[in-house]
């Protein structure tokens, strides 16, 4: 059987499997720490090494594997057709020509594409927005981003750009943000900004048990904190939950008004917030966007935790090896 | 030589032209009040005779004129696949059946689509947005829309409701909109909403000379009011105008942000203020959405005021004709 190999790079971890080219199976998966303090060479090395014992599990399993490319998801700006990671704060990456220097090191055609993209193709492949041709997808962590499938296909834009659903203003005068702006969801709805609204309430006086879940240290307070919080029916806690829905649902109607697409999935670690999340979620939408867009679009969370990654970059080594694919320029090194 | 006939169907004007199928000429163009009051089969009648006529003064510039076809852009929800207006509160219109009556008064194939979608396309075809494969273009009158070619392709969505920029929030406590909900960007830059800033400016005490452009009667203050006043000086006016730049320029940057598009088209009498306000709009776009992205990205005025719909709707016609068209059941009645 063929299979592709997904490589998805993060700032922690770099996580890498092997998935058959009809998506059926995943018959290997790896993981490392990324280590981007020691500097691209031995990163990409490290990363080899990775792939390396990827297809080795992966022959143990089918002893007829074969492999024929490999997908990278890595964090932006990129671009796709010349392979080359503009710059990476997370990791110190600049210019880095990522997908020639991986298809040397391993021998097989590579392709390259941004991690948020191949969350959202991940799950357009084998997740949540399978058999839909028009589907958008937010990730939400640290930051928020997206991905827009348009006809069955990733959607780039013009410059490997698309898809910067957390810099959307939905407060036109509002929230400082991370990227110098005002009213961003990214400042209202990632993980950070949860956290952050939580302590400024608790700052101001208001009554919460999460206190007690940081030993009384605000800035210890995390999403994770809160969504916990809300279990136990803490009801600062809901509110803030409540909150989150109404902002990222703002975000979400805007794109069903702009796009009208035939589902959103939501992922990351705000999806284990659950139902109190979803539930005033889609009723923030249906009040905010137009009534047959909203009829035409499931809203779900993401299927694939910790994968979506990884059989994104998969898909997307299988939609771009035409024309946006570095081959190696000769036997791997190693 | 063969042309298509485009149908440009607004609330006060039925607009007919025949374009040439390579783009290259409009030999004719008719116009015709609407009067939906009327009803759908006077309209529609009344809009046949009108092609008539667009056929026969297109003749007499082109003795070798061959007709294929007629595109129509219509005011929506409509059904693109099933040539259907559902509903059209400016037109009475419910349920009906556009594309087929009209394929049957005519004799020709006949396709049907959104007439924002159609002002974008035409302005892609043959206007501001020409050699593009990604563009944006907000249609900004009474009303906001907008249309998104993908690929040098309109893109529907997945129900023919994509592109309506109008109800993107981007002040989520903001002012109400007629749609019912709060913050859309239509409450702050569509024509009624600029002169409604202004008006509510004016009776909270503001100083400014439009009172004497409307013999002191504040609701008769229009968009072209604040324009006309802000090319003489007027401060208020001219605060206005760099306001309705900030809020549009939200609304922009959230579409470059998500779209990365190669250009944004902005049609519509708003684009009268000129450089007034395309110079502290690119300002604000540059100050809200994601450098590279902006600088993929022009935005500029659309270039086809009167015609853009009508070469849109012909366009659309050559787009949607394989798949998406009525043809005649059989000859025309008259």
């Amino acid at each position: 059987m063929r299979y592709v190999i997904g490589i998805d790079i993060g700032g922690t971890n770099l996580v890498v499997g092997a998935v058959a080219e009809d998506g059926t199976r995943l018959i290997s998966l790896q993981s490392d720490p990324t280590r981007p303090e020691e500097g691209p060479d031995a990163v990409l090395q490290r990363l080899a090494d990775t792939v390396r014992r990827a297809i080795a599990e992966a022959r143990q399993a089918d002893p007829t594997a074969e492999f024929v490319g490999v997908g990278v998801g890595a964090p932006g700006p990129l671009d796709t057709r010349e392979g080359i990671v503009f710059l990476t704060p997370n990791l110190g990456w600049v210019n880095l020509p990522l997908r020639q220097r991986l298809a040397d090191l391993l021998g097989l055609a590579t392709t390259l594409d941004n991690d948020a993209n191949c969350a959202i193709l991940g799950e357009w492949w084998r997740g949540a927005a399978q058999d839909t041709q028009q589907a958008i997808g937010f990730t939400i962590g640290t930051g928020i981003g997206g991905g827009i499938i348009v006809d069955g296909k990733l959607y780039h834009g013009a410059s490997d750009c698309a898809g910067e659903f957390g810099h959307m203003t939905i407060d036109v005068g509002g929230r400082r943000c991370n990227c110098g702006n005002y009213g961003c969801l990214e400042a209202y709805a990632s993980g950070p900004a949860i956290a952050l609204r939580t302590a400024e309430a608790i700052e101001s006086g208001a009554e919460s048990s999460i206190r007690q879940y940081v030993d009384g240290d605000l800035s210890r307070i995390t999403a994770q904190t809160v969504y916990l919080a809300a279990q136990d029916g803490d009801e600062l806690a809901l509110e803030v939950v409540r909150d989150t829905a109404k902002y990222l649902g703002a975000g979400v109607a805007n794109l069903i008004n702009v796009f009208n697409p035939e589902v959103v999935v939501i992922c990351g670690g705000v999806t284990l917030a659950g139902d109190r999340l979803f539930l005033p979620l889609r009723q923030e939408v249906a009040r905010r966007a137009f009534k047959p867009a909203v009829q035409a679009c499931r809203i779900v969370p993401g299927m694939l935790t910790g994968t979506a990654g990884v059989y994104g970059a998969v898909a997307s080594f299988l939609q771009l090896r035409g024309d946006r694919s570095s081959t190696p320029r000769s036997a791997p090194h190693a």
